[in-house]
């Protein structure tokens, strides 16, 4: 009997896609960071994306509780920052073991509550059920103006591949990079508004995961520049800080794609910008979709695999 | 150390509710059967609900399914009828141990698919994450026109009780009600748009327990006559059938209040509209709060008590 084991999140994911009903005022339905809706003579288009933030998988039991709730409520501002879009509001389900300290329970929605106050936004509410292991269950929604939304799937042949901040290393002992994230939501607004990004994502897997998704989603190819690839202090004190930058989940970055007769505009406004964000240029757009190359510093070219964390298959993807 | 167990959801409730920020865009906060959220310039205000579904609380591992998906996707459209909304999108995040039958997995969305299709939803999506139960977590997105959504806190002194169909038993051997209900979706709109209901809720715990929280939010007391509930035939072949209606969760019936100088108007328009949908008055709202008696068959009162199911409290509630 095939289980989930046997296919992994991807394969899941590809199975059910295609089941799921959509209407007619879906702009974009599953599988981009959110989903774009359309409603008849409003100015936006509206943004919603869901994420479960669970025990063991997404924190451990020693984590604080507060960092949890923080964690949980800017996974989903992220999630709406990669589209462009201005996050509003948010529902929370709560699944807890009846064993569970108040204490803890506290924690986690003060972290929520404190959160949603730095990005102006309101819990609306949700629900608690009894369970077996301690989960958040967030639903992020936001807004954009109409059809500006930043899709996976605009990348272009020839357009350049950029990635905000450093990568890798997020999980690494005392890196709680996973937990203190900042979303990079005025850098989602500003690629989205100016019009200068034609494809976007946010990594929460690992570039070597989500990379290929934004591929698959364009139709298209890469050359990466392994070289350039912008590390994390963490990843570089470890002996394989490329395999840290490409494989780690959770780094909360924005990778995206500048035509390439914008890059020298599109350069000069971001450093006046965000002065103190990189934006690093890490690879090209190639045509052909099945061509995907990671450059290596010694001049050398492999295939780029699919790597990072894939749900269900227990890290084989790694 | 405090734990949930010791105070239950009703108590989780009060400490987190008050904790929670909120924007100036929100009608209604947490605490209803949907958050409300008006937008500059709508002719329509949006309703957002959320939905926990997990194996050993809402369904069993030997529950079809096909059928699980189906009562997930029905407990988010019965709280947008409970508003008197329409619901139009659904997310959906999907937790499962890696050890899941595909079968089942396709069940799951098999029935949620079949189920969006029967009420024109779109499933925008979601997420997917692997954990130690199997659980569903929905989203669901409705709106209704500006101003009319019916709430908990509208009842009045003198209001009259009533409610659809039959209750008790939804969980009883060889009743299927609680995967197979239908939620009262065209009963919702119609007594949101006539301004019938002065205020309304769907019973998912049992009216020993939901009214009492309707009752909260009005903050009114009652007077409910047990001669008069509306049992399911299920019910009926028990030996308590009347703490069944009343203790049992699950019905998803709808719970609303009529002002009394509508009551003739009312009651001959819902049978004209609503020939085989019976609509039960089973009490009176009374102005002191902390008033609230049930009317026993054999004449005697005695005070109503909050029963009927609360996460947390392993059914001390019962």
């Amino acid at each position: 009997m095939k289980t989930l084991r046997d296919i992994g999140e991807n394969g899941l994911l590809r199975g059910i896609l295609p089941l799921l009903p959509q209407r007619a005022d879906t702009i974009v339905g599953p599988g981009d960071d959110c989903a774009v809706v359309r409603v008849p003579g409003s100015a936006d288009d509206w943004l919603f994306t869901t994420d479960p933030v669970i025990e063991r998988r997404h924190f451990l039991p020693g984590t604080p509780a507060r960092l949890v709730g923080r964690k949980a409520i800017a996974r989903a501002v992220s999630d709406i920052a990669a589209m462009g879009g201005t996050p509003l509001w948010i529902l929370v389900d709560l699944v807890a073991p009846s064993s569970t300290p108040l204490s803890r329970i506290r924690g986690l929605y003060d972290g929520m509550a404190a959160a949603a106050k730095k990005w102006n936004l309101g819990i609306l509410g949700g629900d608690t059920a009894e369970g077996d292991t301690l989960e958040l269950h967030i639903t992020g929604v936001g807004r954009i103006p109409r059809g500006t939304a930043v899709l996976r799937s605009g990348a272009r042949a020839s357009d350049l591949v950029y990635v905000t901040g450093a990568l890798g290393a997020a999980y690494l002992p005392g890196c709680r990079h996973h937990l203190l994230f900042e979303p990079r939501l005025e850098a989602g607004q500003f690629l989205a508004s100016k019009k200068f990004a034609t494809s976007m994502m946010d990594l929460s897997d690992g570039l070597a995961a989500d990379l290929p998704r934004l591929l698959d989603a364009s139709k298209r190819g890469v050359r990466l520049d392994a070289a350039v690839l912008p590390l994390s202090s963490a990843a570089r004190k470890t002996q394989h800080p490329l395999h840290h930058a490409l494989c780690d989940g959770e780094d909360f970055e924005l990778l995206f794609t500048i035509a390439p007769r914008n890059r020298a505009r599109f350069e000069s406004a971001w450093k006046k910008e965000f002065p103190s964000l990189p934006a690093t240029r890490i690879g090209e757009i190639l045509a052909p979709p099945a061509k995907r190359i990671l450059q290596l510093p010694d001049g050398t070219s492999v295939p780029l695999r699919p790597g990072g964390y894939q749900h269900f298959l227990s890290h084989k993807g790694k």
